[in-house]
């Protein structure tokens, strides 16, 4: 298995779809073959530029994906795509099917596209997520372009690991207000009007100018813009690219894109480790082993807190 | 400390306010008070029976709430209220402030009403919730519930600790489509389609219909039913508050009722952990001492699973 491995990851390039496939496929079952890829292709990461796509449903993300996709590659750069779709968390089936294909570009050679299944813990979507966006990273692709649904925490994550996070909304009434709640506003560097064609984009730019007043700033921040696009007629698209463009720029010239990268690989590590623990502490033996306390406890005979002590002392932290 | 809480616990009852205010903020403001409390009213829970109601913005389950609450007060029972408010993640403010009133039952001997604050981790929001659940619990209220915005995985967590859980949509294209994809078909155990003096009610409760079918059941499953209310004249809130028993009466005759308060133990003993766990490693020594390897990570010497590595090498788990 491991000379396997090695020998993808040997292979890996751009033009080798097969092998980045097989890698991330390895890294999405298997949470020991994961670790192991992930160790070899260390090295290897860290020159791919992040983006991130977000939004409610319906606003054209994926469109919007595709064109500023082919807007890359016509500046000769290579573009490896993550889509998350999100299934809901307790079925297990993925119910949703209204993804715009994007067969136009799955045959280019500069284009790899990726949807990651959202099966099993919420967690480990996001790291499987940007395990993924390490392989394409590894293999040489010069952006990496996260699509998620803006709908919960998990997808929240996915973004923030993204280098510049795209917030996409359409001008609805409520749309920007589903957008606050969601706490979009707050992870946005590029606000896109997707659809402004449609009436209201005048209004719904004034609106989405007030919600980021809201906003904390420092005179150190990069002030997001609001853009409006016609993702489907191609309209706006180079506008965002430019931007994107225009923020690595701005992080790099204010000394915060290190720091940055440094805040995300601290977040990712904490989740690993929980991910890694979660794993190590809720063996079933450990459950069964717990079983009697449990119906104390459903007896109320001790609180919860109790018992989660009862594990805590089973573990040793060194440095106690 | 320790006898001030153990007088304020002493002094807990469903009409002593302020007994009942000052433990909760307790809770919510200190880890250590918490767990102290928690323990010491372990042994009065487990009487109350939580109803959870979520669902979009929008939809009237402020209302809802209300409305169910007077008709639970009505038959003599006394009601606990944990209204959960979005505030962004990010942020930590709290930038919403449309929920109803609910000062109409605030000064009712029957009726305690705590809205609780979003800051801080969304881990942490569910757990100090389900705590002030328990709080409400021990003081003797005869239902508790939690209102929230089914948005995010936190507020979902929230609604899973509920005996009953009931998801509130209103009768509007795309509606249900977003339940669906924010997880809430699966979930809910009654469906209320509230506001339903609106247009289109008859083809949302067929919509509603079609996307139950497509929830995974057992022959031993509760089957949920859609409801039509307007809360907001008070027609069919009964027949909510009739199904809210019906599904408790099934609950114990299936022999359910205990082995879900198991699951729902077992789950918040693992939140209760991995927060307990998170808060020993993460502190900011072992941050300073893992400081140089993480500048290693960035240079992509090392990967962050070899980091994860290192900090799990510093706890001992027995029984390995």
């Amino acid at each position: 298995m491991s000379t396997d491995i090695d020998k993808l990851i040997q292979e890996l390039n751009p033009d080798n779809k097969k092998s980045i496939s097989r890698l991330i496929s390895l890294v999405e079952t298997s949470d020991i073959e994961n670790e192991n890829i992930l160790n070899k292709l260390s090295k290897k990461t860290g020159n791919a530029y992040r983006v991130g796509i977000t939004g409610p449903p319906g606003v054209g993300k994926s469109t919007l994906t595709l064109q500023l996709t082919k807007s890359f590659i016509n500046d000769g750069l290579k573009v490896g795509i993550v889509a998350v779709d999100p299934t809901s968390p307790f079925s297990g089936g993925a119910l949703l099917g209204d993804r715009i294909r994007m067969n136009e570009l799955t045959n280019s050679e500069n284009v790899f596209i990726r949807s990651m299944a959202t099966r099993g813990s919420m967690g480990g979507l996001s790291k499987k997520t940007i395990d993924a966006a390490d392989i394409l990273d590894a293999a040489g692709f010069d952006i990496i372009i996260f699509e998620t649904v803006g709908v919960g925490q998990s997808e929240i994550q996915i973004t923030e690991a993204a280098d510049t996070k795209i917030v996409v909304l359409v001008p609805e009434s409520g749309d920007s207000i589903q957008a606050l709640k969601a706490g979009l506003m707050e992870i946005g560097d590029i606000f896109v009007l997707n659809k402004c064609d449609r009436p209201g984009s005048e209004n719904a730019v004034l609106a989405l100018k007030n919600m980021l007043q809201l906003r904390h700033m420092t005179i150190e921040s990069w002030i997001p813009k609001i853009f409006k696009t016609i993702a489907a007629e191609n309209i706006g698209i180079d506008e965002i690219k430019n931007e994107i463009f225009a923020h690595k720029e701005f992080l790099i010239s204010h000394n915060q894109f290190l720091q940055m990268r440094k805040e995300k690989l601290l977040k990712r590590i904490k989740e690993i480790t929980i991910d890694k623990i979660n794993r190590i502490l809720w063996k079933s033996e450990l459950i069964n082993e717990l079983d009697e306390i449990f119906s104390q406890s459903l007896d109320n005979q001790i609180s919860p807190y109790e018992i989660s002590n009862k594990i805590i002392s089973k573990i040793k932290f060194s440095g106690d």
